[in-house]
């Protein structure tokens, strides 16, 4: 029973074994993990693991389970769940399961500490500190000065965003709210993550006032659409605050152009940020940060290492060129926990400039990940993973069976294509086909997690019918992973 | 180096190898936590860090490190750490260190998965719906009906509460911006979080909008001055729109009269929440859940089981009783992660209720607790942490040298008291004692820091200077260990 451990008397040895049998099971996972003749997932729907599936009970009670039945808890848990780290899971934007990273989770979930001061974290703390003026040089802001936190996801880093923006231009909402500020309009492009508009809904400027910018047809945003609708906001008395422009747009992986939005930006003194969530991480790439170009001119970078970098799951930065604007933006100084005449330089106190309280370690991991493979390792990782997109794009790009959602070589990892069935290739293209062919990529995911052997992701975008996003972040892909995943496509799609 | 670690090829053993080297580094440091013989924390200055102690070194390069280094990082990562699961480790809300909810964050870690789909978390999905309505249940709402999530810490949850209260009454907020509602105004208590104010900058309501409630000496709202300054607010034509009543305040540990609060929202149809972040739970407890009476009446409450409960950070849910409430507030249906032509029943993707996109799984360490513990084990451990903050308030209300902040047990863990040293003690009351009294708390600190025998925290508190507010939600604590507080406390201030 659980009462036998640490802290009861006694509890050390039964607490030791029972770790250690964690332990065992979850190396286990991590070597079968690795192992590509097992599945990606075991498939259940909802009710089946709500009924309870061999034992499986998920529902909880007034009693204690015994300490047999808690590992086993632990052993089905797994058993029904998705191996993110597999060499065939291609589903998201994160991947993989990299040992140094689970390592440091390992490590911070012993630590069970808090951010907010460096009086409970002050290791924690430094490393943030260190780790965040690093991607401030690699973003190219002079000396690496500048700002910055960890939050928990790019949404809440976009967020943050527009927080400091509308804190930059308009201070006096932090205390007037939005109607001491005239009617403010926010620019992101149409292929843009939803966190900006869902930013724009929650801090109270409404999604009517985030505008979309139209791309061209590799999904980048087209400056003179940006100027445009600048100058038709302003001609309606509207007053234009901020522009998203995308390092690695979801769907395609497009880079806007960050320096000719920058020129604009700088024109009409709009605050310009730049979610490089997804993108973020090739400027660790001395061969594809030029994708990036003009970043240095941003205002602020949204960056997940947890995406590209391969960093378990949450890793996500909101860097800020404007030292001084988050602790303005958010402070409240909260006497309880930001005492100024602690016997330490309370500078290092962070929690006052984040929205959040309590705010999870998320950046020793990352932090031990860069000892480990150094910024050569993260370089090497990235090369790799562009490559491989770059192997799956030429194989398919002519190949029968297959059309390409965009034309060129992808800017990111994203390849995004239709897998058309023999009977749909000679049909005309129209009303009919597009129906069938948007029901295509569906019926092959839902088979693909049926049998359980690799997974890719698919969508609609704009009046393009469902297509495959295939993304590689993952580092244990290889080109015989990507063989695989096409030949998987065609074999459950051949007899659609 | 660690591209001998897997997925490399041969990577199986130098992995496990590594993995176990890992464990046997957290286990070493599992057990001294518990032992009382070690000390909390090794204190050093941030300067001291950052210029790199025996060899630990901060920074970060271009070249990796060795496997041996990174071991030994992780060593000094937790040596210049801060203990929060030992016994003497009283700091803050969170503290303790649970083995269940350790093996749980391990798992977690391993599993590496995202909440936004049952795709690709299935069964944590599932568990924390589960979980949810378990909670839902034990608030009180019939048959725990309504809805929640986990969010990244209370004051994300208590920012939640403000934007669903708007969504309620003035939906096209979401669309239109706060222009198209008239000026609201939120009331919460002057002892409450100051997230509620944070959530009223950031939403776009401003600071001015939040209104503090005045409360009794213990802390606790006076609703008659809740009406007072609805009617005011009225009156000036504003529009009330959201209540918070605390449920354990974060200094005093203070119950608002919840029932008598909802009278009063019910009067003038307003929302309210309850900030059960410390408070909620005591809900497990069948001796003191009648301090949250009322709480079955709320529109939503914060409930954080990483306090109280002793859940490894992070663990905090906003619960909601109105069902789909979340979703109409927050989504913005993206194509791309929400495909509603999947093969399962996609009302279990819960992305779209959250305002973040990822959603770091907070849930499996609670449910594994659960498990384990059963709700009895729950509400054994909280009995025994407000028997032993009244064995402390026993102590201490008539001993030679303390005053106590506010008269009469504590409602919570809280026992907030003063320490008069010998020299402050004939003392007459007045702005010298005063003056001197506010350094003492702050003295003691840095020295138990320096010694690193405990942690307790203080702070002022509106016009009362600097007081010790001692907490218990650490399972390790015994009155040993409160009798250990006291002496220190005494052995180090004894001569200020």
């Amino acid at each position: 029973m659980s009462f036998n451990l640490l802290p009861a008397k006694n509890g050390e040895e039964p607490t030791m074994q029972f770790l250690l049998e964690v332990v065992d099971i979850l190396t286990n996972y991590v070597k079968k993990t690795f192992d590509r003749s097992t599945k990606v997932l075991d498939f259940h729907h909802p009710h089946q693991l709500l009924e309870g599936i061999e034992g499986f009970n998920l529902e909880l009670s007034d009693q204690p389970e015994s300490l047999e039945q808690i590992l086993v808890d632990c052993r089905d848990t797994l058993k029904y769940g998705v191996r993110t780290g597999h060499p065939r899971f291609f589903n998201q934007l994160s991947s993989g399961l990299d040992i140094i990273g689970l390592a440091g989770e390992w490590l911070t979930s012993t630590a069970n500490t808090n951010m907010f001061t460096y009086e409970i974290a002050p290791v924690f703390v430094l490393m943030e500190q260190l780790t965040l003026k690093k991607m401030r040089e690699m973003i190219g802001w002079p000396n690496g000065e500048g700002d910055g936190l960890f939050s928990p996801g790019g949404a809440i880093s976009n967020m943050y965003s527009v927080m400091i923006a509308r804190y930059k231009y308009f201070p006096e909402v932090k205390t007037k709210g939005m109607s001491a500020a005239p009617r403010l309009v926010l620019f992101t492009s149409e292929h843009s993550h939803y966190s900006i508009k869902k930013a724009g809904a929650a801090l109270g400027f409404g999604t009517d006032n985030v505008i979309l910018l139209s791309t061209d047809e590799r999904g980048r945003v087209i400056p003179a659409d940006l100027e445009a609708k600048i100058l038709d906001a302003k001609q309606k008395g509207y007053v234009p605050l901020f522009v998203n422009a995308t390092a690695g747009s979801t769907v395609y992986g497009a880079f806007d152009p960050i320096s000719e939005i920058a020129d604009i930006c700088e024109k009409y003194n709009l605050w310009l940020h730049v979610d490089g969530a997804w993108g973020g991480g090739l400027l660790m790439s001395r061969k594809h940060r030029h994708k990036l170009n003009g970043i240095e001119r941003a205002n602020s970078v949204t960056w997940n290492p947890h995406k590209m970098m391969g960093v378990p799951l949450q890793c996500s930065a909101i860097l800020v060129r404007e030292k001084g604007i988050l602790a303005g933006c958010n402070s409240m100084c909260a006497g309880y926990l930001f005492q100024p005449d602690k016997q330490y330089d309370v500078t290092y106190d962070t929690g006052d400039k984040a929205i959040q309280c309590g705010r999870h370690v998320d950046i020793f991991k990352f932090w031990l990940m860069w000892k480990a493979k150094g910024t050569a390792g993260f370089e090497q990782h990235i090369d790799k993973c562009l490559d491989l997109s770059q192997y799956l794009y030429n194989k398919i790009k002519n190949r029968e069976g297959y059309e390409m959602v965009f034309d060129g070589v992808p800017q990111h990892t994203n390849v995004c294509f239709w897998y058309i069935p023999p009977s749909l290739r000679g049909m005309p293209d129209g009303d009919e086909r597009r129906e069938k062919l948007h029901r295509v990529a569906p019926k092959i995911k839902a088979m693909m997690m049926e049998s359980g052997t690799t997974m890719v992701g698919y969508q609609p975008q704009g009046n393009k019918v469902n297509f495959f996003r295939m993304v590689v972040s993952n580092p244990s892909a290889t080109q015989s992973d990507i063989d695989f995943l096409i030949d998987e496509i065609e074999r459950l799609g051949h007899d659609l």
